[in-house]
């Protein structure tokens, strides 16, 4: 469908500063949008106390609800109680499912099935971050199907229905909250992967800026690491005149360096926490990506880090991220990370193109720098022994090889790694 | 909830360059977004060739088919004979409303209540543009209520329930086909009026651009005025940290000005239908406008023209949006118009704050006038012998008088038309 432009040789500079030059092939822009299905369902109550309207969304859908939550931060902050009693006080029955893990693992899923069969469950309320949510998705599926929920995880074919789900956000980050993805890690095959099916929709999510008041400035930054992350995959796509949604992108990047650090600074400033939480979920409800070609590359690569060392997303992203884009800076990308520097970051058009877009990932790795964040394996004690077991899980994870913004092999995944050591 | 900041008193410079000061009292802007719900369930079937993917989303909902549309247009292009071919091949029995007017008219929705009932149809799919679809939600509505449809226009809480809507779309303006609001006429009462309801979402919409190729220059102009203006109204509101928001809007803005020149020069370049398509989709489904107090100005003076002259909405907003600008433009708005000239337009920020609100307003104006569109209400034949009649009916229509950005009474409303002859 999409009319293709160009089509590198791989004689030409196809990589500045870079002496392995001629290996990767860039597969040429496209010049069309894509064909693509928008569809994002969900009923988002935003603000202050909007929580008070969320049980008046579940009646529809029974009274039998299954809480879902991580560690004790909600029971510390208040917003368990307030839940939890709204919804008793409405003539709901909780049963509950604590301690979901970052990264949550396939057996939180399966103690979750086991419990909404236990007590025949209507609906599954994940009251946290992505990780909540995204486990809360996993047992609405898992309790609508016979066998193990990890056979959902590796073929979301077999996700034929599954339970309502809610979502009232406590931190914001992965977008999980609007859309019908979970990421689900399984530490005995050192797999960490995401499944997409329809039935995932949350029906409403409750996103209230003043939760966030109280989230820890690391999981704040990881969080900001994370939403940019979402908009880099889809901006530094092949498809060239997605023009709306690239200007949403760099709208939400904007957002991020603006009131990211506000947030971190000023932990109960509402307009920040306003302006991150929504820019979350809109960097991932398929809103700046919809209609551009290819899959997501830092993401392939952070999902490793996470699946062998149970690392922060957010941080993964964060190392990754950059030493990702001087890698892919070449005579062909260079353009795309021309105007990155310039409607993102707001540098003048004027200065060489090279430079330029050098200035602008600078700019993106002192961001994270100045958020607090790691920059380096190194800080968290990460070697490069595993770097080659996780480039041969990276590249088929999203096809990098075939279906990156720049395609990458496992050699490249092994260099872009060191270039994080 | 919102923290109001400033309450301009009166005393001051309230209109930059207008004698008539101290009339209109600004209310001040609040610090902090106020709360909202987001919520667009319409699955958005977007590109070339996409109507063959509708059959299977109407399947589950039912047979029988109110085909509604407009003139001849899509019976000459083909487009009438791609759905009716598309959707008899798979089963569905199609009756027919066409020649719904722009402006659509009560009295089409009743004739199509009669066809639905008549027929007992399952559901209503509107082909055409936003009149088509307007149309088709209200006759969706109408034929689930015993009495009048004019009394669900006048009182939308009447609507307890609705068939189905889906669209195809054949011009792009209103966002109608991802929202839940339809504007019906009613020439013997000479009013206009919106009327929304969550009954009124269409359940699937197929944008494909290429069947924008053979719209009518006029009315591609009068598309990208009527999305501009959509954009208008949320931008220029009382709210000051709806940052995302306002950088979607930003966005859109951008895209018309890019793109709309385009789609009028090229009419079949497949990037810029799109984008303008994408656009007007996006500048009325509720993301641009989320979290922003208060009510629109314009709509509320441009659809009195349209209830008095039957004029093209579009034209309307291209006519009466420069001179709102240029009438609310004050100390206390210039700060707003700067942000416009220079997010949108590029003008360098550091010119005076007063010169550069006029050349965003300026530059606002030239690009109505180079798409073609009419700028003085004389050209259309229109003199002031009914602007006192249609200002009594646009303040209460949208509560300018309370609820506007700058609040507007009727002798205001007055002056802007005349700016306007």
């Amino acid at each position: 469908m999409a009319k293709i432009l160009t089509l590198s040789s791989g004689k030409g500079p196809l990589r500045h500063g870079d002496e392995n030059l001629g290996r990767i092939i860039f597969l040429g822009v496209t010049e069309q949008m894509e064909n693509f299905n928008f569809y994002a369902p969900t009923k988002m109550l935003f603000g202050r106390g909007k929580v008070t309207e969320l049980p008046q969304e579940m009646k529809p859908f029974g009274s039998r609800v299954l809480l879902v939550y991580g560690g004790g931060s909600i029971k510390k902050n208040g917003i368990y109680d307030t839940v939890a009693g709204l919804l008793r006080k409405e003539g709901f029955a909780l049963f509950e499912l604590g301690g979901v893990t970052p990264n949550p693992r396939i057996e939180a899923v399966r103690c979750g099935v086991s419990l909404a069969w236990e007590n025949h469950v209507d609906m599954v309320l994940a009251v946290g971050g992505g990780s909540a949510v995204d486990c809360a998705k996993a047992i609405a599926a898992g309790a609508c199907y016979e066998g193990d929920p990890w056979e959902l995880v590796k073929d979301a074919a077999k996700i034929r229905t599954a339970l309502p789900v809610f979502t009232v956000l406590t931190m914001s980050a992965t977008g999980s909250e609007m859309n019908p993805t979970a990421v689900i890690s399984n530490p005995e095959t050192k797999e960490k992967q995401g499944v997409h099916s329809g039935f995932l929709y949350p029906k409403a999510s409750v996103l209230d800026p003043t939760y966030l008041y109280t989230l820890p400035a690391g999981q704040t930054a990881a969080g900001v690491a994370d939403i940019m992350s979402h908009i880099f995959e889809g901006y530094f796509k092949r498809t060239e005149d997605a023009y709306v949604q690239d200007k949403f992108a760099e709208g939400i990047l904007k957002a991020c360096i603006k009131w990211g650090p506000v947030a971190l600074t000023e932990p109960e400033d509402y307009s920040a926490r306003a302006n991150i939480m929504w820019a979350a979920s809109m960097a991932l409800n398929g809103l700046c990506g919809c209609g551009k070609a290819g899959k997501w590359s830092c993401h392939a690569m952070g999902h490793q880090l996470g699946a062998y060392y149970d690392i922060t997303h957010g941080v993964a992203l964060a190392i990754v991220t950059p030493a990702w884009m001087r890698y892919i800076l070449s005579e062909d990308t260079v353009d795309k990370f021309v105007d990155y520097a310039v409607n993102v970051w707001g540098f003048p058009r004027e200065t060489d193109r090279f430079a330029l877009a050098n200035m602008g990932i600078d700019a993106t790795e002192q961001f994270f720098l100045d958020c607090g964040l790691p920059s380096r394996l190194s800080e968290l004690g990460i070697d490069d022994s595993d770097f080659e077991a996780m480039a041969k899980a990276a590249v088929p994870y999203a096809d990098l090889d075939t279906q990156a913004y720049v395609p990458l092999h496992e050699e490249d995944v092994v260099n872009i790694y060191r270039a994080c050591l």
